[in-house]
C-alpha cells in the first residue's frame, strides 16, 4: 500500500506509491509523449479492457460493463491510492505518515474517440459535471475521506497518458495543501471584512470587465489578476457556495456551456494547448462556508516552470491578465454541438 | 517595468514581466530544447556580447569585461525584475501589487564551455558558492530588497536556454511564499520545542542513515522523509545558520566537496538528468533565527506534474525516498578534480 509522509516543515504531504516504482535509468527524461496505438481501452466495446465500471451513465437497457453508456466511470488501472483498508495514522520519530488510503477514479468522457474534451457537445460536458457531482457526493460517505479533487491532463504535455479524453478524481483522507491555503486565507478575509473574498473578486471583475473572457448569469469566467501562467482561466459561480457536490444540475448545465466556450476559445486563440484543469471545492461533511467559494482554475500548459519558481513559489507570467482577457474574449467560437472529431480511428 | 501581483486569496506574488510577451500563437508548446548554435556569450572571448560584468573572479592583472575570469557575474539580458525604480507599492480594489523592482544576475561558473556543472573541479564550484554568498551580502545592502534566491536550471528540460554551466540569483522586495511558508512551519514548530526542526531532521537522518546519500564533517546530503521527486536531495549544514551568507569561506569549501559529489551520483545513477537546485535561505537584514535553518534543494526533473499535484500541492512519488538515498549513497563517483568536459566546441 502507498503512504503518505508529511513534510515537517511546511506540512505538505506527499504520496509515496511504489507500485509504479522503476529503476534509476528508466527516469532518464520526463515521459516522451505517448504514442498513439491502435487501440484504446476506453472506448466502447473494449470495457473489459478496464476494470469492472463503478458508475455509468447509460442508454435504458444496456447492462454494466457493456457499451450503451455516454459517461464512464472506472478505478485507475494504475491508482496513486488504494481505496481498501483502514486508516492507520502512525510516527515515525519526527516524521508523521498514514497509510495511502484514498479513491482514485478515472472518468471516461464521451463514448466517441475524441482526444478534446473542447469538441464535445454541451450535453456531453454537463454529463461529465454530474458525474462529478454524483461521485463526490458518494464519496464523502465514506468516513475516512475529507476531500475530493476532480481535475483534467489534456495532453501529453500535461500529463494525460491516454488520448481518449477522459479527466480523474482523486479523493483523499486530507486536507490537500493548496485547498487549506485558500480556506486559511479566505478565512482571514471573512474574519476582517465578513464578505468572501471570492464574491468580492467577482463583482470587481464583472465591474472592470477588462479580465473578462465570458459572463453568464450564474457564471464568470475570467484571467485572474494575478494569473501564475498566460491565459489562465477560472471559471467562479456568481452565487456564493463553497461545496461544488451541492450546485444544482440546472445551474451544472450552464457551467458546462461556459466550460465549453472557454476550452474553445482557449483552442482556438492557442491552437490546441496541452492544459489542466482543476475542481476547487469545500472539503467534505462541512455545512456551506461563508468565506469559501468554489470554482475551476484552467491552465493552459505552454511554458515550463524552472528553479526559480520551484524555490520561491513566485510565478513569471510574460502576458498580462487583462490582454489574455481580451484576446479569449474576442476569440469567437460556436458553441452548443459537438465538432468534427479529432481523435484518431480505434 | 514588470508588475509584482499578488494573488489575495493565498498571497502568493506573480511577476507579469511582458517584455517578454509573446503573441497566443507563440504558445503552442513548452519551449523545444534549445539547439546549441556554434556561437556562446558566456565564453570567454565574448565578454562583449553580454551586459558589463557585474563582479567576476579574475586572474591578477585582467580588467572586467575581458578574460582572465574564473566566475563571472552579469545582468540577465532579459530579466524577470528591473533594478532601477523606487518601490511603489499600490491597490487596484482588492487587488495588492507593486512595481516589479529587483534584481536578476547570472553568474557564469566555469571560463570552459562545459555544460555540468558535476563535472567542474571542486575549487570552481567552490568559488561559485562563494560567489551566492559575496552577491547576497551585497545585494542586501540595498534597502528595497528582502530575499535572494539562488539557483540552477541544468539541462532544457530543467529551464536552462543556454548550455554553458550557469546559475541565476534572483532577489525581490517582497519574502517569497516558498520561504515565508518555511519560516511559519519552522517557527510553529520552535514556539513548541524551543529547538529548530531542521536540527532535529539532521540528527534523525543521521542516526537512521537510511536516506543519507553523502555526510562530512559541516555538511549531510540526504533524500528528505517526504521527497517530492524521485532522487530529491538536500544539502544541510550540520551547525545551525539560518542566513547562507554568514558561512565561512573554510564551510563553503566544505560545502563543495558535497555539492559536487551529489551532482555526480545524481549524473551517474540517473544517466545525467535535468535537474533544478535552488538554495533556501532566510530573508535579508534579520539577525540569525533559532527556528530556521539555510539549506540547498536539488530536484531532478525526471518527472513530470499534473493536475494533480496543480490542484493539490500533493506530490506522488514512486520511488521510496529510502530507496533513492541507499542507491545514491552506493553510487561511486570521483571527487575533487574536473572531469573531461562534455561541453560541445565553440
Amino acid at each position: 500500500m502507498p503512504d503518505l509522509r508529511k513534510d515537517p516543515i511546511v506540512g505538505r504531504w506527499v504520496i509515496i506509491a511504489t507500485d509504479r516504482a522503476k529503476r534509476p535509468h528508466d527516469y532518464q527524461r520526463p515521459p516522451a509523449p505517448q504514442a498513439v496505438s491502435g487501440f484504446c481501452p476506453f472506448c466502447p466495446g473494449n470495457e473489459s479492457h478496464t476494470p469492472p465500471e463503478i458508475l455509468a451513465f447509460r442508454e435504458p437497457g444496456t447492462a454494466a460493463n457493456q457499451t450503451g453508456w455516454r459517461v464512464r466511470v472506472i478505478p485507475n488501472k494504475f491508482p496513486a491510492l488504494q481505496i481498501e483498508g483502514d486508516l492507520e495514522k502512525r510516527g515515525d520519530g519526527i516524521f508523521d505518515l498514514m497509510n495511502g488510503v484514498g479513491a482514485h477514479e478515472v472518468i471516461i468522457e464521451s463514448p466517441a474517440h475524441e482526444s478534446s474534451m473542447a469538441r464535445l457537445p454541451v450535453d456531453a460536458i454537463r454529463e461529465v459535471l454530474w458525474m462529478y457531482r454524483d461521485r463526490l457526493s458518494d464519496l464523502q460517505r465514506d468516513k475516512r475521506f475529507v476531500h475530493g479533487l476532480a481535475f483534467k491532463n489534456s495532453g501529453p504535455a500535461a500529463g494525460a497518458s491516454l488520448e481518449h479524453c477522459h479527466s480523474q478524481l482523486i479523493v483523499v483522507p486530507i486536507v490537500p495543501i493548496t485547498i487549506a491555503e485558500e480556506l486559511r486565507g479566505s478565512l482571514e478575509f471573512y474574519k476582517y471584512r465578513d464578505r468572501c473574498i471570492f464574491c468580492d473578486m467577482l463583482r470587481q471583475e464583472v465591474d472592470q470587465r477588462e479580465r473578462v473572457v465570458l459572463e453568464t448569469e450564474e457564471f464568470v469566467a475570467f484571467c485572474p489578476f494575478a494569473s501564475r501562467f498566460p491565459y489562465e482561466t477560472w471559471i467562479v459561480p456568481k452565487r456564493h457556495s463553497s461545496h461544488f457536490e451541492t450546485t444544482s444540475r440546472e445551474s451544472l448545465a450552464a457551467m458546462a456551456g461556459v466550460l465549453q466556450g472557454v476550452l474553445r476559445k482557449l483552442e482556438r486563440a492557442l491552437d490546441n494547448p496541452p492544459y489542466n484543469y482543476m475542481l476547487h471545492t469545500a472539503p467534505f461533511g462541512s455545512a456551506d462556508l461563508p468565506h469559501y467559494h468554489w470554482h475551476l482554475e484552467i491552465i493552459p500548459r505552454v511554458t515550463g516552470i524552472a528553479g526559480f519558481e520551484w524555490g520561491s513559489g513566485f510565478y513569471i507570467n510574460s502576458v498580462l491578465p487583462e490582454q489574455a482577457g481580451a484576446i479569449l474574449r474576442d476569440t469567437v467560437v460556436e458553441l452548443g454541438a459537438g465538432l468534427p472529431t479529432r481523435g484518431s480511428d480505434c
